[in-house]
């Protein structure tokens, strides 16, 4: 038994697939014709090209077009004569074999990205390092495993899989993962969840130990790998996955009932999305609601922005699928780890406290108007609402509103259809915003507090940072006050207050929440179902109860040890 | 005419000294001879060595210590093999003047350091950039000004003045400084109100137009510059220059008077220091105590780190100079913008969010211990107030009062003597630490107030990226909100609460701390009389009254104008 970190939940039992690029050596060669070379570079790059082609188109009818990107990406890398033109002169002035120039051009790019402090020249590195090996094994006449042509089920082991990898998978065949490295934040345990299938990261060994074609079962709730597993071995794991299964059903008999609690009390469980296809999952996860899409893949993976037409259709797809159950937009959030090549930001020593989201917009309004008008004219087919990020003072707000009312009067005046009930708040993910929640209650029509952001701020500490991730505490009395000041505020004006960060749907933090008496909890599809059931044992006035002894504790220890012992 | 931005306060009228390094420019020759130019670098690094080491004995006897270890620094890497070597073989290897190996080798370098996120990198590339000029200059046959040899009274006039630059000037000769870039908070403008000269930067062409011996006239009051003036313009500038000199005498009047409102409440007004040099302009401008002596320079432009002893010499000179009057001191702040070499500090993506200060000294107790012993050993030298920087959690706070309380007790047992009246409290700049005052308050003995960095992770905000730089609102109603927060806290067990940040020292924000209850004002030397003015013409009770309405105000200017129309 191989044990790693349980990084998404349930039982798979399979046959597996290793995920692992065969070892792409070759002996260094003294070359007599330079031309040769380039046209041996040529034949791999078109081969490549051609195969790239294929697996995009495969990925695109199997996954569809967002998952489809990636090979766009490596497409373009292929093309990019600054990428090409320096490896054939290298082959030319140094007299080298293709091999050797291509490794020696795209290892310079690849160290020169992958030290910059920027988020997306690291993603280019990564494409530039996918499609070099993909090339390279072609000049070695080597093939390399391509996940994207998976045709029976399996469970995937890898060292770690990469974005390109998960886009590449298909959801129907993959039973699970298991990698040697990550942690529970890690891409590949993200995306496990995202696709509901159990995976355990982190085993440090699980290339090593397991063959091509090896029974394994992956137990994403304790985090263990079995390999070849005996009799008694399959026959209890399988009555582990029955039970977990037999649990799912529990939960998915809540996904029509509305979540209530035991005293009575009505909360909402919406879902944070990233892309159309997600409300897939959102609906028959029973969300009552998106608490939270996320604009920001409508912009990446693209060389230049997204017309006002494509977010149109994004949008009205997304509120049409969730036929009138409310929809909250948060307007592009760009900067800070996100960027974008063709709009050009700046460098900046700490993203994190920089020019970005609401702060990108207001001074960049060719980028900020035409998102606001798709989102306007896609409001009549769903409920809509609009709400900027990091907002830090209530003049962002007016300024970030009175654009939005402008693009309304120039859409009317243009004639087009807009809906006059578009609610338009804000993000609390800034200390500033929460510390002033009085003041802007007056002005917003609702808050969405961004636990994430508002965590790392609020205690100083970068959560993507390992040397301070000990400060990123959710349960800190800190936090805590600041939600119940946003909480107070709002209700005083009559206006509801939601949560969108990881926090919302936490199994510790839920009990607080509704003690401090927050209205949406918006998270990831498939903790909604376990959220509603935890939901339906927990008294809203007990919790309000002992909301003044948990503000007024001292530690994050203190409030945890609390919360249990009260809901036990 | 020429208009800048005011730096620093006064008038200065006196000849110009053009700080402005010569065109090191040449021609570039074949050699035959790699040997002799070997030779010649030799020969300009020796010179260059000998006159490095007479400007820095200069510069101790003049100006003491801490402003001649930058030449320590020079002459490092003067020696360091790891530069002369690699410029050695170029010579060799491409056959080249010592010349084009010297800027070839050095530009590297820097270049390579420049572009590090790290900012004692890029102190690193300044001082190869300096030394490198130099010893271009002794290849060329150059002499370039030394401001250390400079025996006469001039206004000094420069591009912009380095932090090496800055160590040379003798305070007894330079009158006052004129530099072409620039702004409020750079280098220069510091150290121009350190050395209390007036300074007009940021004017763009003052270089060009102003030759060497020129007189001029530096008005560090409204910011501008006059070349070659008329009589008439000398005789109003002398008047303008006498008014300042006769308000600074009314200044100078309060020096050992108490700081008492109109109304006959008393405050505390401190300095912020650096080093023990700096007590002599503390107790000259009549300071109270030092409400914050940061000790990260007894740290800098060293090879490792300083011993427990040459710690407690500092503390040991800072108290006893300072005669019992209170001295906060903050224990070791490094990290984020402040590195080491020596630490091997790691990189970070956003360093103010990062590894820095209490959470580096919680886990590197071999720093931390030998200067908390240093600070308890002199505690019986003086009135010894200790401070933690950026505590985020009450559990950082017990951690480092236990390590402290610890040593003290080692000491005892050691058979050392140790005051038993040090109060222990902590800079309170991380927003988590303001929201739960009240529960802070019941455990140190004081708070300081941090606005810089508090500021700056309210708002989410890096205060030294001019994107963002807006943001950076000291009277934002989140910001007096949370001070006032932190002073009711601290009032309820009654403590006392300080404010060591810029804000302390603005006449603006002064009215509206008082009226919080702000005890003990910290702000550099010079400012402490002009506030002592302000505060004698407020009246407490009057600015406590405005205290729930300023609170309740939406946004900065809001504020501003409210503070301005009640002060009038």
């Amino acid at each position: 038994m191989i044990q790693g970190i349980a990084a998404s939940n349930g039982i798979a039992i399979g046959k597996a697939y290793q995920l692992v690029t065969p070892e792409l050596t070759y002996e260094k060669k003294s070359i007599d014709n330079p031309n040769k070379e380039i046209e041996r570079l040529e034949d791999a790059l078109q081969t490549a090209k051609q195969e790239l082609e294929q697996i995009r188109e495969h990925t695109r009818k199997q996954m569809g077009d967002e998952h489809a990107e990636i090979f766009s990406a490596h497409l373009l890398v292929l093309d990019d004569p600054e990428l090409v033109n320096p490896i054939k002169d290298n082959i030319t002035n140094e007299n080298v074999m293709a091999e050797t120039a291509l490794e020696k051009t795209t290892n310079m790019f690849i160290d020169m990205f992958q030290n910059m402090d920027n988020e997306y020249m690291r993603e280019r590195a990564a494409d530039i390092q996918d499609v070099s090996k993909r090339v390279l094994a072609h000049l070695l006449g080597i093939t390399i495993p391509s996940p994207a042509l998976i045709d029976e089920k399996v469970i995937v082991i890898a060292n770690d899989l990469t974005p390109s990898d998960t886009a590449q998978l298909n959801r129907e065949f993959v039973q699970g993962f298991a990698t040697d490295i990550g942690g529970r934040t890690s891409h590949s345990a993200i995306m496990a969840r995202s696709l509901e299938i159990p995976a355990v990261v982190g085993t440090k060994k699980i290339t090593d130990a397991i063959k091509q074609d090896d029974m394994i079962i992956v137990d994403g709730i304790a985090g263990d790998v079995l390999v070849n597993p005996s009799d008694d071995e399959l026959a209890a794991y399988k009555a582990k996955q029955e039970k977990f299964e037999k649990q799912k059903e529990e939960w998915a008999k809540l996904k029509d009932e509305p979540t209530i609690t035991a005293d009575k009390e009505q909360v909402e469980l919406a879902a944070n999305i990233g892309t159309p296809d997600d409300v897939t999952s959102v609906l028959s996860n029973g969300g009552e609601g998106i608490g939270l899409y996320r604009t920001e893949f409508l912009y990446m993976g693209k060389n230049q922005l997204p017309t006002e037409d494509e977010q149109y259709d994004a949008y009205k797809s997304v509120l049409e699928q969730m036929n009138d159950k409310p929809v909250v937009v948060r307007t592009l959030d760009i900067g800070g780890d996100k960027e974008l090549s063709y709009l050009d930001l700046p460098e900046e020593l700490n993203p994190f406290l920089g020019f970005r989201a609401i702060r990108f917009c207001l001074e960049n309004e060719h980028v900020f108007r035409p998102q606001l008008r798709a989102l306007l004219r896609a409001s009549i087919h769903g409920n809509l609402k609009i709400m900027f990020p990091m907002v830090a003072t209530l003049e962002e707000f007016r300024q970030a509103k009175g654009i939005l009312l402008d693009e309304k009067q120039n859409l009317k005046d243009e004639g087009a259809d807009v809906s006059d009930n578009i609610e338009v708040g804000i993000m609390v993910e800034i200390p500033s915003t929460a510390v002033t929640a009085k003041q802007f209650a007056k002005e917003v029509d609702f808050f969405s507090i961004g636990t994430n952001d508002l965590i790392q701020y609020t205690m100083a500490a970068d959560r993507m940072n390992e040397r301070v991730s000990y400060l990123y505490q959710p349960y800190h009395p800190a936090i805590l006050n600041l939600i119940s000041t946003v909480i107070e505020a709002a209700h005083s004006e009559d206006k509801w207050v939601g949560m969108c960060g990881e926090m919302a749907g936490d199994s510790i933090a839920i009990p607080a929440l509704l003690g401090l008496g927050l209205d949406e909890f918006s998270m990831s599809a498939t903790s909604i179902l376990p959220a509603r059931t935890q939901l339906r044992g927990l008294s809203k006035e007990k919790m309000v109860s002992y909301k003044d002894k948990l503000l007024s504790m001292s530690t994050t220890e203190e409030v945890v040890e609390f919360i249990k012992e009260k809901t036990e």
